[in-house]
């Protein structure tokens, strides 16, 4: 290739793995949106570009502007995006696909690797147009669209392709086999090992984190030699459609037929994910969404190796606490935040219903509950603040499932009300829905996805790791959070959330949420319950994404 | 645990992570049954032992002789064995396999490595007597019933623990993550990082090499921290019987329940496999075997990690070749060994049928299919020495199935005799069929286990590696085998060999064969196409065998 972007990003891919290895802090981006960093007029660029791309075709390249077009996203702050996209057939894209394959699949580690950082670089640059392509399908606020939209997915994409270039590092190219005949001439042999990557590989996108669910798969495949068809949820195409661009402008660059990473757009509706799913040529899947669509992938794509992250019931295990307050502040702020469309956000929360120690002395369970219920309200209580945390909901069945919990008859502790947004008047904004319930309540044991939390009034702390961790292995979940003051609860506690293969924050009270994880240091899902075969990102999660193929020959 | 077996073998483990990273030639065991390595007399007594032990009931160890009995073991050298072993339900393997699991999943990496490497240290000094166990179970004559059996199983063996402390150590126990916060104190959060096993993994033993094909995917779970329930063929059970009584006096020795690892013996026509495979707590599979059973597993045991190595067409390209004897007594040899019944076993040879070049000029194909039937015939001339090299039929179906190939009425290039063993006059004994088809012959199309191979006429080199690797695709295969002077047809079969998936191996004329592959630096299998989905041993034959659950806290 023309230009060697493995040596212009090689310092970065040092650093990441030796990051990767300790696990501290480490981010080749700056996370916030920095004039300094990101150039004075970049924001207002990507806004007046991206005001300017709405209502019309998007450009996603030169060849690519042939055949039909499909896109019908809305944005959930003010209406239709109006943005149609290129479309391909399930033939084209599996055909166009393949071609590009043959000489991306000899360019082998170093040049995919090189690549995929070079795109993730691209990326970064544009983290401003990606935030609000972000913002306008998934509904986040604008910090989270461009920290969760722009630097913290590409950190997880870095991340994926380091582990993939661990794993490829660890095959040497060739090898001398000298065996030993005692007084006889040794036997020789030589070898040669060949990373072969298995072939297309699919992600399918979610309408919540497009980029951040769906680089860490992109770019774990990429970075193994294999081509890559993104096909975004209908509802979030543009976050992803601009990743595809700048994708084939840096493989286009390097020599490569742009047709290495793909767009599949199709209308809402349409069963374009199973088609490709199904394809013998697909050897590989990545999905983020429903647990129905990520059960069905895995039973059903056998010729292929499937990654799904699905749905999952995150919860808090309250037992004791230095200042309640500061538990109160940290949870209420878990549940607003992106009006829990997040699928790290809690859920169940359960208060032994004989009340908790405190720092203060003893606190009954509906002081614990009004607590909570409290500072969800008060987060809130400054609309114009309020849903820059909340955003808006992304899809209208979250906004009827408030109504579905409401209608559950189950004591309200905090009402969801609706918000004014003083920017997008049309924004659906919504305060989090707290319900009181009792343990043996059929609706704490499935996954309500949006901003609604169950106050669950237990027995006892036992009873609350019990139903907790019953509840991850039975139903999945990406995040448990404890609140202890005792050693030996939170011993209790970590050692039933490692049988039930769910990672465990405790007693977060500052400005670190259940909800994050960070890459390099945070494995998000540990592939051990329902809501996540795979972890991002380890070992497991790139290593069968190539396989390796030798030759030997006498010396 | 009282002895630190870790520390015993870290030296041991210390160069095996180097060997597998360079992938030259390195054993930690002698492969030669030689007395001076094993001791004067372990041969005698191995023998008197395995004379003794028949007919009566073998001993696991004091707590397992309670219960049934099972076992019908038949020698393909001289009939009924006679043992029987201790029989357990599923049920009551299941549950002790559980029990034995909360202390051994808390030991930890060392612990489980440690005890790993001694149990294989202990299998090592026990090479006779599995020896005589795999040879009267197997059929295999008694030199590979040795090597193949014992050091070279045993090099497999520490193969996977290797990889598997490979990846173990790649997880830090503790993290701290320091996030700055511009001018203000950084966020400061500690992080623990728990190795978590799956649960119970369940090994299923094939009846030709039940040691060399269980031990992988047996140590790999072990050392992960898993426990092992052993389910042997109902026609070779001693190897592993005496594997777990091993085992278990081990794991008593460093401390452990030594259920730990467990033997599940049953009759032949019963379904324990499918039984245990079903079990919820079974949460990984390893399986050699059939490619219905393995097909069977993959599809149904959905709540398990199952590794499956299946049946398969291997082939042989015949282009070109400096001295077609040599390569024709290569060939032999490798039809002969152990009668076929080798996974790696050659069967389709294709040949242009005008001829190829040899530095003594142009050659006939029926010249060469002459020079590999008389090699086949030669090697097998004096049946003292044939006996040792092709072992005894396993089994009275892969007797039947010669039959069936001499019936589809192809010209018999070299026919298949009895031999009679000097030693064991009922062994089956016979020498490999070898048979001409054409290219569109469906009899090439599917696995002949056992002495049955064809010699194919090709239109052209071209065709040959086109039917080769369309069938590597098709029915999967372990090896590839091609013979060219030409730099560019050796090329074009790498080349093949690669997009097909399956290894290669070139000009093999000398003391290495088709068959063999060493550990630490031949992969076993390559998880590419459908003969096995894992490579014995890689990082993904391990990194989904355990998970990593996470506590994180403020500092």
């Amino acid at each position: 290739m023309s230009v060697d972007f493995f040596a212009r990003h090689e310092a970065v891919l040092t650093q990441a793995v030796s990051a990767a290895a300790t696990r501290g802090y480490w981010s080749p981006f700056t996370e916030m949106p920095s004039p300094r960093v990101y150039g004075e007029t970049a924001n207002d660029q990507a806004k007046a570009a991206f005001v300017a791309q709405r209502n019309s075709p998007f450009v996603l390249d030169a060849d690519s502007q042939a055949g039909t077009y499909a896109g019908a996203e809305v944005s959930p702050f003010d209406g239709p995006l109006g943005m149609t996209y290129p479309r391909l057939s399930v033939d084209a894209l599996i055909e166009s696909s393949k071609q590009a394959w043959q000489a991306w699949r000899r360019a082998g580690p170093k040049v995919w690797v090189g690549v995929s950082l070079e795109i993730l670089h691209r990326l970064n640059r544009a983290s401003f147009e990606i935030a609000y392509a972000v913002q306008h399908t998934t509904g986040q606020g604008f910090m989270m669209a461009f920290q969760a939209g722009g630097p913290h997915a590409q950190d997880r994409g870095v991340e994926a392709v380091t582990y993939a270039w661990q794993e490829m590092s660890r095959i040497p190219g060739q090898a001398q086999w000298i065996k030993p005949q005692g007084k006889n001439e040794p036997i020789t042999m030589h070898k040669h090992f060949s990373i072969v990557p298995r072939g297309i590989a699919l992600v399918i996108g979610c309408s919540t984190f497009p980029t951040w669910n769906g680089y860490p798969g992109m770019f774990a495949s990429l970075a193994t030699g294999n081509t890559v068809i993104v096909k975004p949820h209908p509802g979030a195409i543009l976050p992803l459609a601009i990743t595809v661009r700048i994708a084939r402008e840096v493989l286009r660059e390097a020599g490569f037929d742009p047709d290495v990473v793909m767009l599949a757009v199709h209308e809402s509706g349409e069963n374009t994910a199973q088609e490709l799913a199904l394809r013998p040529e697909v050897k590989i899947i990545d999905f983020t969404g429903s647990s129905a669509n990520g059960n069905w992938l895995e039973s059903h794509a056998r010729q292929a190796q499937v990654y799904t992250e699905k749905a999952g019931v995150n919860q808090i295990i309250i037992d004791s606490a230095d200042d309640l307050k500061s538990v109160a502040r940290n949870i209420a702020f878990s549940l607003a935040l992106y009006s829990g469309q997040m699928c790290t956000a809690p859920q169940n929360i359960y208060v032994p219903r004989n009340g908790i120690q405190t720092s203060a002395g003893h606190v009954s369970f509906e002081e614990v509950a009004a607590a909570i219920a409290s500072s969800v309200q008060k987060l809130t209580s400054d609309p114009a603040k309020a849903v820059e945390v909340t955003g808006a909901i992304q899809n209208a069945v979250t906004e009827a499932r408030i109504a579905e919990a409401r209608g559950l008859g189950l004591p309200i502790l905090a009402d969801s009300v609706l918000l004014s947004h003083p920017e997008f008047p049309l924004a659906r904004v919504r305060t989090p829905l707290v319900l009181q319930a009792t343990p043996d309540h059929p609706a704490i044991r499935r996954e309500w996805f949006g901003p609604i939390a169950f106050i669950v009034a237990t027995e006892s702390t036992d009873q609350s790791i019990a139903l907790a961790t019953g509840l991850v292995q039975e139903q999945g979940a990406l995040t448990l959070a404890g609140y202890s003051t005792s050693d030996t609860v939170r011993a209790a506690m970590q050692e039933a959330a490692e049988l039930a293969g769910v990672s465990l924050s405790l007693n977060l009270t500052g400005a670190v949420f259940v909800n994050q994880t960070a890459a390099f240091s945070d494995f998000h899902g540990t592939g051990a319950n329902p809501a996540a075969n795979a972890a991002l990102s380890d070992s497991a999660f790139v290593a069968n994404r190539f396989r390796v193929v030798q030759t030997r020959w006498h010396a």
